[in-house]
């Protein structure tokens, strides 16, 4: 039986060879009798576990010395919190750049712990795009500027990262990061919940520049203070074991598949070959976002005739094509080309496309 | 092979049966073709494992319909934050009983969010007991009162709970849920994390009475608001997918055992024999803890010549029993006889102390 392709927005699926290796890993027994469910936090299975995560991640994004890599429980909501709880400082401002959906999230959560400006502002009309990427006002009393590079429910992705000068950029990469190289450097802190492109639900990956961790607010809860975690090598409070357990094979899974180039290469044939088919339906199919700001990994679309929506998601599951409705706010169709989305999928759900308009074009 | 006996103060061994479920279900696959590890959060699959961890709990603690049961990611460390800014409201202070050290540490925790009045003192002094029982003078203006039933480092046990009136009592049970039956009516709040007695590492259960969510402190985390993850049924945030199936499975076994009455037998049983062989060692073992307060759940002791503890450890270790190392901040032994520790294991803890005891008493 074809197991089917999972279009979700997350939680994705996984490679098979990640689930094949999953099935014998999590149950393999150390010294000590335990398995990976079983394993104690301080003790050495663990530990080394914990360490070839850190140290693949370290190595696939080329992550900086002075840079800390987190691995902590829980979704990318709770670090729309604790990002200002984190490095708000003596500052009394954060800028936030709007951008759809989920940044609104991130900035109606800065909003109850500090002064938010608003740095860019999304349109929100169509064709759909980033918001322009300069001028930039941020105000000098400002302690970071936060961004959401591939905004998952509206389908939109920054063409290009804006310039904050001296203001650490902090980034929501949930959705993307390991889908193509990155320059940590750029960025004061980056984090992304990891049932993506880097493993299960229950983990959040947060990489963050040495300097920002100097003033924590006084209120943070100390589980998810940063400096107590960075010192603590992510086990200040209970790690989510085996998220990190399974991290640690995506990583080296998307190694073998010749690292971030490889990943970036598959990636933007993926979602040509979508919105190559969506763009060739002559109107059957669209795109709402503008060429050039459409993210290739989160693929929105619809059809111009909306009563077709539900035949089609239940034609495409009757093919084992799953998981290809919309955000809840918006409707609609999107398809989400997460690390384990094998070209196949594509494939699959471009014929399926072109045999449904066939049928009620 | 035998496996060895897992005596570590968590994460616990998991039962064998519950090992070899794990292994099938979290790999079979949906209607839909996804595993465990994939299944979107607002499925079907998924919400079936949700609802089916959720009922099941509160079957076997015959939780009141006036109760909420929320699984939230991370540890109990992050509820010792949560618990003051969910359940503060109005009140400018809350009631801490100390016991030792975890309830050491969640009362430094709540005294970053509000006054505290230690409602009873831990002597510390040998032999060890839990603070008396009354009279606890709780203030007028006190949102709540909050123990540790059973303090894991120390290897103490409340002989009783305390009547703290109308005062909601709120406990961390990270230790003790699920070890024999619990009267839930007699508590405002409940707390515990998963990986001792209800699976695996990266979750907490939370028992909320509901007429206590009313007031969330106006910074409270998102994600970490009771009344919001009440409302979205824990799915407020990334939920821990896989700990949750796993507490599921664990909830299934403990029923299949005679539920909590079983447990408790068991516990007492395993209690009994270890106590008893160290009392009867003449010495050359003893428990710190006055009977009648010593934990049946992780029982503390220690050699009489402490430089053989290190010997005993390794001696230990090669018949199989592993991680009876006491806390890092007491040092010694301990036995943490969680419900997956069999009956056999304790019996060859017993054995391996008695020839022990023949080479070098």
């Amino acid at each position: 039986m074809n197991a089917g392709y999972n279009f979700a927005s997350g939680p994705s699926g996984l490679p098979a060879a990640v689930v094949e290796r999953a099935r014998t890993e999590l149950f393999a027994r150390a010294d000590d009798g335990s398995t990976a469910f079983e394993q104690p936090f301080t003790g050495e299975a663990f530990g080394a576990t914990l360490a070839h995560a850190r140290a693949r991640l370290k190595d696939l994004l080329a992550v900086p010395d002075n840079y800390h890599i987190l691995f902590l429980a829980g979704g990318a909501t709770q670090q729309f919190s604790m990002v200002p709880l984190n490095l708000l400082g003596d500052a009394s401002h954060v800028a936030y750049a709007d951008s759809g959906h989920w940044s609104q999230r991130a900035i109606r959560e800065a909003g109850r712990y500090a002064a938010v400006t608003i740095a860019a502002r999304y349109e929100g009309e169509r064709p759909l795009a980033a918001p322009p990427l300069s001028p930039w006002c941020l105000p000098d009393d400002c302690a970071y500027c936060h961004i959401t590079p591939n905004e998952t429910a509206d389908g939109i992705a920054y063409p290009a990262l804006p310039d904050c000068g001296a203001v650490p950029l902090v980034a929501d990469v949930t959705s993307c990061l390991l889908t193509a190289p990155l320059e940590v450097a750029r960025f004061g802190l980056l984090y992304a919940a990891a049932q993506k492109n880097l493993g299960i639900a229950g983990m959040t990956v947060v990489i963050v520049r040495d300097d920002l961790l100097r003033r924590p607010a006084p209120l943070v809860p100390s589980s998810c203070d940063y400096r107590a975690q960075a010192a603590q090598g992510s086990r200040a409070n209970t790690p989510p074991t085996i998220a990190i357990a399974l991290a640690g094979m995506m990583f080296d899974w998307i190694a073998q598949q010749d690292g971030l180039a490889g990943m970036q290469a598959r990636l933007q044939r993926k979602a040509a070959l979508l919105y190559d088919a969506i763009d060739a339906s002559g109107g059957f199919f669209r795109a709402p976002v503008a060429p050039g700001h459409r993210s290739p990994v989160n693929v929105r679309f619809e059809l111009a005739r909306p009563e077709l929506t539900t035949p089609f998601l239940d034609y495409a599951a009757q093919r084992g094509l799953h998981h290809l409705h919309g955000h809840s706010a918006f409707g609609g169709l999107r398809a989400s080309l997460y690390n384990a989305m094998p070209e196949e999928g594509v494939h699959a759900l471009v014929t399926c496309m072109a045999d449904f308009m066939r049928r009620y074009g």
